[in-house]
């Protein structure tokens, strides 16, 4: 059994609140049972310079934990003056995983700037910030749309992430801080609604793991991720 | 009459959320309007090194504002490699503010650290945060008392923000963003619930100000900072 | 009797040295006691790029203090590779103090740099920065007309500044550094030589203080401000 | 055919030179083609303060380009003032890849640094770095225990490290500059010498890959490492 | 004929103020012509962590230049966070030439910090940081015999500094700005007042220079530097 | 005997290889003896914002140690998000020495930028820098010419620098780090092929050095330069 009682292929309790803030082109609450991100995705009539009179937009994405979304407090980075090598690994993560369903050529010559940050922490950050920025995102392409901007919305399909674990042996599906504290291998997934990967993150923490292990948690992911899709296109639906 | 229909001695609709997060020894959503500031108190058994030994407590505040807070996204300070003037102009008051109301010596060689992090920006977002982070530190404190660490709370009594300034000739109480652009005065003041002053801080944006206009915004924040005192006390008695 | 044998509404001996350095357009060496700040003001013919093309100009300020200005030695900016949260509320006080009664339109598409650095520090350096970048500023413009680049000086009239305190309970005028330390409430007072108020600030730093005794220091700020209008006239009466 | 003229399942030459540098414990310069890597491996008799007193070891990697090991010269990280996500990602790769072969309670208090610093780039600079680390750790570690401060080498197996991706539809092992430029997957695989993954990180660049392309990829990383492993026992045979 | 009217082996004015502020242990106003450069020298009864329980002292240097000290106005180094090569040259060049001439075992395990902060430059102010800096160096080293914690003054004898350098293939002693900007070699020469070499430096800005103008320049600095401690002797005479 | 085996006015053995990297411009390794530095050279057809439009060129260098280049590891600046003073130092004294002996005129509105990257130190790396990036610069002007970009190469002579001290009283050649390390005095000697001084730098580490064994030294850097001249002479004339 689980420290939450859930069996190993039960995600936790997921909510979506699309429009949690008022100023964003998209902006959506995002909870993974105790964990929950902010995702907001902004809209800016401009390119980074390097994309400048191409034709082509860009997306970006911003990660971020408040100081005390965790157990015991961490350093805020702005005051320390730098980002941590996790935090950026993250953000970068967010990026491309956002950047591999939206058409850059059909964005035409602007940026999306997704941020999300972590109102609460209890394992799983990335991940939910993945899956919501996907809906916050969404919303913001269909304000273009709406606007006269887009025709269409420049989002192919939808893309969640979840994380995958053995823990004593069980491989279990979207872990929580205890589990992830305890686990020897964990994985992030990142899927598409057509079940195409775009990320797949594995790591042993404790001893390494077989080609076997590595079967049974993407099978575990795929389901996860499924489940996922289905929630934010039901947060989607809700006008 | 003022943009959003309010008198103008008239507070914009005050909510006091406790236990917004789970971590945090204390931790208060608090909403002037539109405005939402995310205060944590967090409570750790040790000072900063000028302090050890010395028997007294510390009390510091950091203060964030999420890049999609306002109308148009801010660069994030933890991605520029630093706060600018503002943010610690703003942290700064906060402490004092805090520090002004709590017993060092009665607090023992302990910390508390505060956070005001913007979910959302309509004006007077340091105020609502020296409001909030009252309540937060308060139920801090209180948790010491229940675990027996300290006999009585060392908070000696409330302390409350509010913004008052001059539009178009008439004095206001409590500031939105609209107003906030356009004032000619602009005065943040902190008061204890006794009606004693903490922080007096007017600034002429345009025109200076004579002492009439003074003594005028001094009547009306005292209005304001006793009817936030009385939410507070409001908050604090529900458990 | 205060420390320095001044009465309550005495300032100390105040000294305004023009042209103190040769290459900057206005350079005063302002001593408020044994407070000695140099103050410059630079003229560029060119503005910070959001005012570009607005026909508008612009005034800043940067503050610093020399290490061993105080009794013991505080560390380099420059070494530790970022200004305190302290010199950055100064300076940008200061900046707002000086716009106050600059015209803006009336200076045209050009920026004064204001430059204050404490030589020497024994309370007071930010009133004592302000008062001396006044007539560093005044004369910086001064230059402007006398090389026909403006017909009238946009300086619409002085602006001076001194601190305030209660000291043992009682109000006093001009704190050096012994009381400064002491004292249960500081105020510094920025206003115009028509006696109206550009900034007020006000802090307990012990307990805080009643309307009474925030009137009585405004009394005696007031006078204070004069006394140092009449020295800065003298001052620029000499060339 | 691959631009290299390569077969899909074939290695770049692969050489791997110990003692390229005099000074560090472990030194060797490792070479996939045209990509070259100089990885020392650096002994401490401490740990960082998070570990002191716990009797157990550390390992730690750093990584770094060289500005002109790339087509166009890139700034260099120590003059920009920081490293880039890119190089925070890789480096935290390295560290967790070695430190899953090594036990840290046989390393005893002491650390092992790892720096790899590429001297010339031609695609899959990580997995050159973390394949010649393992080497150089191993060699710092023979170094122990031929003083006698070991009494075995406390690496339990080695570890090696190899990209796959897909290229028109094609599963490639051992990626160049080219063929890494315009692949629509990339895969970096970290396997220890028995067969169990590390490190799998998957990255859809264009289109989002199937299961079946991801097992076809992780078949092809399986044999690579396994030559891979083969060329580190000679190297670590030559003494 | 030189621009200042100076003969090509004539220094210009030189002022040694010795006091000039209060705080510092030594506190001394060069002024080298219009160069004026403010040394202190700051007495901290502690060493750097790599002395600690050596027994032995430390002395060490910094460097500023206030913005408007030089004809058009140069970035604040604190504002921008870094102090650029050229300060970090300088400074390191005034400590070497300090620790020369001071006994660091009769010095004890305390150290010296010298802060060189240029008020108005007009050339030569590497050369007037270190002369004066020796003076404010004495000044303090004094003190401490005064105080009975040392029995002799730990510095061994006097070290100027002074620049000198080719214009129009004349060799001239101690280069204001003007000359300084149109000099093709420049060369700074730190000696002690027994006639011996503690740096030279000399650098060609156009052509190269002969071994023959070396020596020119180098008999020049020579009768240059013992002027210079004459000046710095009667400066310390003066009590 | 010097601990090389080495006779005072002997070199030690020095390499220069061509061609070490493949994706510069001019790439060169230089060996004097167990120091080595991989130097390149990169040409860039923009120039730096302060000289655009002005039709003449500009060169610069940086200067890096990898951590492990010396007996202990050093900390990696792009880590510790800075450089120190003498790595500043150092590249500011290899921009200088090449600048020297290149027409910028010549070199047209394009820039070099020199890479020198100590892969092993053992003293001498800043002269060994200069002495090789002379050979890579050369190398990179002469494919300018060879592309038909330039109809000369615009390197005006060979310029190389070696390091001189005394040595329990004895000058010598070309220190390496032990002597380094023991000497009172260490001079670094910058001289063209033509023989004249570009940059002399003599450094009292000990006691301060006389007029007599300033001649010393720079006779036996005359001798140094000129035979690396001949060593730089051959490197190029190989192709």
């Amino acid at each position: 059994m689980r420290p939450s009682q859930r069996q190993p292929h039960q995600l936790r309790d997921i909510r979506i609140t699309r429009g949690f803030t008022k100023h964003a082109e998209g902006s959506v609450l995002i909870e993974f049972g105790d964990t929950r991100v902010l995702c907001t995705a902004s809209v800016e009539e401009s390119v980074p310079g390097f994309l400048r009179g191409k034709g082509t937009g860009w997306l970006t994405a911003e990660y971020g934990m408040l100081p005390r979304a965790t157990h015991t407090r961490g350093a805020r980075e702005a005051a320390k003056g730098k980002q941590s090598g996790r935090t950026q690994e993250i953000q970068r993560l967010i990026g491309r995983s956002l950047r591999a369903v939206v058409d850059m050529n059909a964005l035409g010559e602007r940026q999306v700037i997704i941020d999300c940050d972590v109102l609460q922490a209890d394992g799983g950050t990335r991940t939910a910030a993945i899956t919501g920025a996907c809906v916050a995102v969404h919303e913001a392409l269909d304000g273009l749309v709406r606007r006269g901007l887009l025709t269409t919305n420049p989002m192919r399909e939808l893309v969640a992430a979840v994380s995958v674990g053995m823990v004593d042996g069980v491989p279990v599906l979207d872990l929580d801080y205890p589990e992830d504290s305890a686990c020897d291998t964990d994985m992030n997934v990142v899927m598409t609604a057509s079940g195409h990967f775009v990320e797949v993150q594995g790591t042993a923490e404790g001893h390494a793991f077989t080609r076997a292990e590595l079967n049974a948690l993407l099978d575990l992911a795929t389901t996860g991720i499924a489940e996922l899709n289905a929630l934010q296109r039901d947060a989607l639906a809700q006008d």
